[in-house]
């Protein structure tokens, strides 16, 4: 249990997100005893991703081009920017197939808390993107928590001041739910935002 | 978020145990936007674990050598043999200072509902180790649950049948601790084995 290489592989374990000193130790011996060609793998990927992949210029999200392929794409409306937290974010809208605009990729959320301020989810390159004299409407899309709606409303403020409209996406009762089970916040919205 | 090398890195992460699909997504976002550096000492970490790394002749653990440290310390009792279920089960051991005798690493334990049989744990290799004309007393510290419970057992009868002098650690309330709050099977015990 002293040998530094083993160590060293529990040590770097824990640059994963959620993962201690035990998890660490039981990820390191699953690996070596049961599944080293994985272990081979993920050394593999991580290299290639370090290496690869970097940000779109333009939408921030994880591109091994300078231009992501959305970004790209002809057949998007440029008129139209989303604006989402997380590539996962994206990734869940556009699962929908029911958007055709563009994205801004935050890579965050404002959480005064963790230290995560204004320029760490660059907002400074969201307003240089909106100022390209195409976007006309941004779409708010960050997540419906204290954060991500902390997170809106001050961007909101900021892109309203240059004379954009600046949309939320729709609060109200998901598709599929049962009213008795919806919490009363949701209830609340979809009572104001009915249509 | 279709990108192949990104896509490559979550699948990759999924070797790890206890990491499903969301897990892993986290995990890749979190190395490629905040911690590069750690995605990179993580994939040389992994990569020296997987090439150095094998298991010790004689003890069948964790070790970069043929036969480990532990096992090579001309100051440990040879007569003594200790069964424990990982190499972290050893480590604990060996922080209490208080076993001077040598070690066998299961590197698992009895299973069957997950397959895991006897040769998968080197009950073989455990019967051969013993036969070394050195070893008296084997003292089975497997863990106290019902499978570790189970592997003493198994490895108890066989142990026996050679003419070896096995024992089993302590069990009994934990130091330190209040009795109202021990469960009743601990205090049960306490009680047969009282001194």
């Amino acid at each position: 249990m002293a040998d530094p290489v083993l160590d060293g592989l529990i040590d770097a374990l824990r640059c994963l997100p959620g993962v201690g000193q035990k998890s660490a130790q039981r990820m390191a011996f699953h690996l070596l005893q049961h599944d080293r060609a994985g272990a081979v793998k993920l050394a593999q990927a991580l290299q290639t991703a370090v290496d690869d992949i970097g940000h779109c210029q333009r939408c921030h999200t994880f591109s091994r081009q300078a231009i992501c392929d959305v970004c790209l794409d002809p057949d998007r409306d440029p008129h139209l920017l989303c604006v989402v937290e997380t590539p996962a974010d994206q990734a869940a809208l556009e699962r929908t197939g029911s958007y055709k605009g563009l994205y801004f990729v935050l890579m965050g959320r404002l959480s005064p808390l963790d230290g995560v301020g204004a320029r760490d989810i660059g907002v400074g390159a969201l307003m240089e993107r909106v100022s390209d004299g195409l976007v006309e409407e941004v779409i708010l899309a960050t997540n419906f928590t204290a954060e991500g709606e902390a997170t809106a409303h001050v961007l909101g403020e900021q892109l309203k001041a240059r004379g954009l409209k600046v949309t939320r996406l729709a609060r109200g009762v998901p598709v599929g739910s049962e009213l008795e089970y919806v919490d009363l916040g949701t209830i609340a919205h979809a009572f104001m935002d009915r249509r």
